[in-house]
C-alpha cells in the first residue's frame, strides 16, 4: 500500500505554522509498512485542493489529509475530498451532541458554526475526536481510501493511535521497519565515508543524515513480520557498531535527554545544573522526560556573575582570572551547584550564543561545559564554529554536549 | 509569479525531520510578494524526483528545492533538476577550493566524496555557502527557474536571506504582505465568531487559525507598495482591536516572550524565575531571546519540596495545608524568588504537566503561576483540559501563562 499525506491550510502553505503532522504521520505509516512516497501542502483554495487530491487519489492507494476541518468557512477538506470521492456529506446527530458536550464541560455555550463539523461522509468510517471537535473520518471507493484527521496535533495523535491505526491494521500486510543509530561527536560525512559500504544495502537499506550538529544512520528492512524486520535491522546495526561503535549513543530511537535519564535511573543518580549561556536548556529538554523528576535535583540559571558567586561559589579570582566563559569557571560552576544540591552530578555550561558577547579569542559558539562526580571534575570545550544567525543552534549543541558528558560517564564505566 | 516549494529527501518523506525549511521560505516568499500555491515532499528516488520536478516547472514560475545536495550518492536534487531543465553540471574550481577550505578551518582534510558539491549548473547563478559545504544555484529557462538550496537551516536561511532574495527580488513586482494579530486567553472559534464580518474580506484578507494555545489572525493585503499593504493592513488591524483588543498582545509578528523581552527593556525591570513544572521552559524561551541577560535576573528549577524550602523559603505550612500544586505554593515561590534575586518581579509555576502526579481535584493540566512585584501577588490558575499526550502542551501553556501575566501588568499600567 503506497500512501501520501496532504496537508491542508494557508497558514501551513504560508509558514505560519511547521508541518509536524507530517512528520508524525510519516513516521507511524512507515513502521506500519506503508510507503509513503510523496507529501504535499495546498492551501484553502477549493479548486487547487481538487487538483491535489484527484492527483493524489488517481497514484496512491491510500490519501491521508490533515487539517481544514474545523468550523468556519474556509475549512474544506471534507467537502471536496467527498467530492472527488462522490460520496454525500450527512449530519450525525450523536458527533453534534458529542461537540456539544464538549463545549458544555467547558462551561462554554457551542458557536453555532460548530455544527459542521458534525457532517460526516454517508457510508464512510468516523473517528472520534476526544481532545477536539472535528471529527476524523474515511471515505473508500475503487480500492482507494482518504482519511481526514484534524489538524491539530494534540488532536491528530491520539485518533491515529486509537482509531485511525487499527482501521489501517486491517487493511495492510507485511512490515517495514525502520531502526536509527544514533551518534555524537562524528561528522555526517566521515560516518557515510566509515560505513560506506553498507550504505549500498537493498534490503535493509542504510542511508545517513544530519540533525540539530548530530549524524544518524536509519536503517530500514521489509519483512513479512516485525520480529523478522527487526532481526534484519539488528544484523546491520551490529557491522555498523564494529565500524563506528565509539560514536554510537543510542539504537532505539531515543534521543539524548531520553538516554540520558534512562541511564540515572539505571544507575540510581541524580544530577544537579548550573546553566549559563543556555539559559534552562538543559533542564527543559530534561524535564521534556515524563518521570525525570526522579534524577533532576534542580537547575539553576546563573546568567550573571554575581548569581556564578553567590550560589554557585565560582572564586572572584577565577572569574577576574580567566573571565566567566572558561574551563576554570566551568568547573567551579559544576562542583558548586554539585554541593549546593547534594546531586551526584553537576552539570555546568558557560560560554557564548551569539551575536554579541565574543572577543577575539572568544569566539561565538565557544563554551565550557563542566561535569563534577564523585572523583573529579571534567571540562569539555565545544566550538561549534557557528557565528551567525546560531544562537538557537548553538544553545541547542551546547546542552548537547552537556547531556552527551553524562552518557560517555557512564559508557566508560561500561566498557 | 507564483512558486511551489519542493523538499527533497527520504528523511523528510519517513518523518525522520520536520520540514521547517519549508515553512521559512513561504514566510519569507509571501513576504515577497511570491504567491505559494504547493509544498511537496519527494524522497531520494529519481523517477519520482524528476515526476515531481517536471510537474512543478509545468505549472509554476518558481520551483524552490531543498535539500538533496549533500556529498552522498543518493543526494540527487541537481543532477534530476538539471537534467529536467536541460543544463549541465560543471566543475567550479573556485567552490572547490572553498570547499576544501571550509574543512581547513575546522583541521580536517576534505573527505573526496565532497567534490561532488562543487559541480554547479552551467550558465546557471551560484549561491555562496559560507556555513557549511553545498552551494546553491539557480537554473532559468522559458520564463521557468528552478533555485536548489542546502537543507540544513543554518546553511538555508543566511543563503536565502543573503543571496537569493537580491536574486529574487530583480525578478518581481508588486508586494503581498501580511501581519499577524497574535491574542491570548481567547479560543479560535469564539475569535473567529466575533470578527466574523471581517472574514469575508477579499483585500486584505482576514484568516483566523489556532497555534500552541494561542488563536491568530493573519492580514494580507495586496498592493503596488509595501507602504500601502502596510497601510491596508493596519486599517484592518484596528477594526480587529475594537472587536477583540483586551487579548491582543502583539500585532508586530512577535510571539509572548519577545514581547516580554521587550516591554522588560522599556520598563527597565528585572525578573526572576522558579519554575516547578516547566523545568527551565520559561528560562529557555526567554533566553531564546537575544540580549534576554539585561533583564533576566535569574532562574531555579526547583522540582522537588526541599528545594523550594530551601532556596526560596516556601514554609513548610503552607507545603503541607495546600500541597506543592496549590496558589499559595506559587505564590511563596514568587516572593521567594524575587527577594532571592533582588529582581523586580518574581514569577513562579507549580503544576501537573503529566503524565503521571495527578489526584481527584487536581487534574493533570492544571498549574497555578505566581506573579510577585513590588505591590502584591497575584495567582492566576490554568487549567489547559488537557490530559492525555500533553506533557509538552501542558508544559508549554504553562509558560505561555506565565509571560502573558507579565505582559498584562504592563498592559494594565499603560491603559
Amino acid at each position: 500500500m503506497n500512501c501520501e499525506i496532504i496537508g491542508v491550510g494557508t497558514e501551513l502553505l504560508l509558514g505560519d505554522i511547521v508541518n509536524t503532522d507530517a512528520q508524525y504521520l510519516a513516521r507511524e505509516l512507515a513502521a506500519m509498512g506503508i510507503v509513503i512516497h510523496y507529501q504535499e501542502v495546498v492551501g484553502d483554495n477549493p479548486e487547487r485542493m481538487r487538483a491535489c487530491i484527484s492527483s493524489a487519489v488517481s497514484r496512491s492507494d491510500l490519501v491521508i489529509l490533515t487539517g481544514g476541518l474545523g468550523p468556519t468557512a474556509d475549512d474544506l477538506t471534507k467537502e471536496i475530498s467527498c467530492e472527488v470521492m462522490g460520496a454525500e456529506l450527512v449530519l450525525d446527530k450523536d458527533i453534534l451532541e458529542g461537540i456539544r458536550a464538549y463545549f458544555s464541560s467547558k462551561g462554554i455555550v457551542m458557536p453555532e458554526n460548530n455544527a459542521k463539523q458534525a457532517y460526516v461522509p454517508k457510508g464512510g468510517t468516523v473517528f472520534v475526536n476526544r481532545n477536539g471537535t472535528a471529527p476524523g473520518c474515511a471515505v473508500e471507493k475503487g480500492g482507494k481510501i482518504v482519511i481526514m484527521l484534524p489538524g491539530p496535533p494534540r488532536e491528530l495523535k491520539p485518533m491515529f493511535e486509537n482509531e485511525v491505526k487499527p482501521y489501517l491494521a486491517k487493511k495492510t500486510g507485511g512490515i517495514i521497519l525502520s531502526k536509527q543509530v544514533r551518534t555524537f561527536g562524528i561528522g555526517e560525512s566521515d560516518m557515510a565515508q566509515r560505513v560506506a559500504e553498507l550504505l549500498d544495502g537493498v534490503n535493509p537499506t542504510v542511508a545517513p543524515y544530519a540533525k540539530d550538529g548530530e549524524a544518524l544512520l536509519r536503517v530500514t528492512a521489509k519483512a513479512e513480520t516485525y520480529e523478522q524486520a527487526s532481526l534484519m535491522c539488528d544484523e546491520v546495526i551490529e557491522k555498523i557498531r564494529e565500524k563506528i561503535g565509539e560514536y554510537i549513543y543510542s539504537t532505539d530511537s531515543c534521543n539524548l535527554e531520553q538516554t540520558v535519564v534512562r541511564l540515572l535511573k539505571e544507575n540510581g543518580k541524580k544530577i544537579a545544573l548550573a546553566e549559563s549561556c543556555t539559559g534552562g536548556y538543559i533542564a527543559k529538554r530534561i524535564t521534556d522526560i515524563a518521570g525525570s523528576s526522579e534524577v533532576f535535583e534542580y537547575g539553576i540559571v546563573s546568567y550573571s556573575n554575581e548569581v556564578k558567586q553567590r550560589l554557585l561559589g565560582v572564586k572572584t579570582e577565577t572569574l577576574e582570572k580567566y573571565t566567566e566563559v572558561s574551563a576554570q569557571t566551568a568547573a567551579e560552576m559544576a562542583e558548586g551547584v554539585r554541593k549546593l544540591s547534594g546531586a551526584d552530578f553537576g552539570i555546568s555550561v558557560t560560554g557564548i550564543s551569539g551575536p554579541g558577547g565574543a572577543s577575539e579569542d572568544k569566539p561565538v559558539g565557544l563554551s565550557y561545559i563542566g561535569f563534577s562526580y564523585d572523583g573529579g571534575t571534567q571540562v569539555r570545550e565545544v566550538r561549534t564554529g557557528k557565528k551567525q544567525d546560531a544562537r538557537e543552534y548553538n544553545r541547542y549543541v551546547s546542552a548537547s554536549n552537556a547531556l552527551h558528558m553524562i552518557v560517555q560517564y557512564f559508557n566508560e564505566r561500561n566498557e
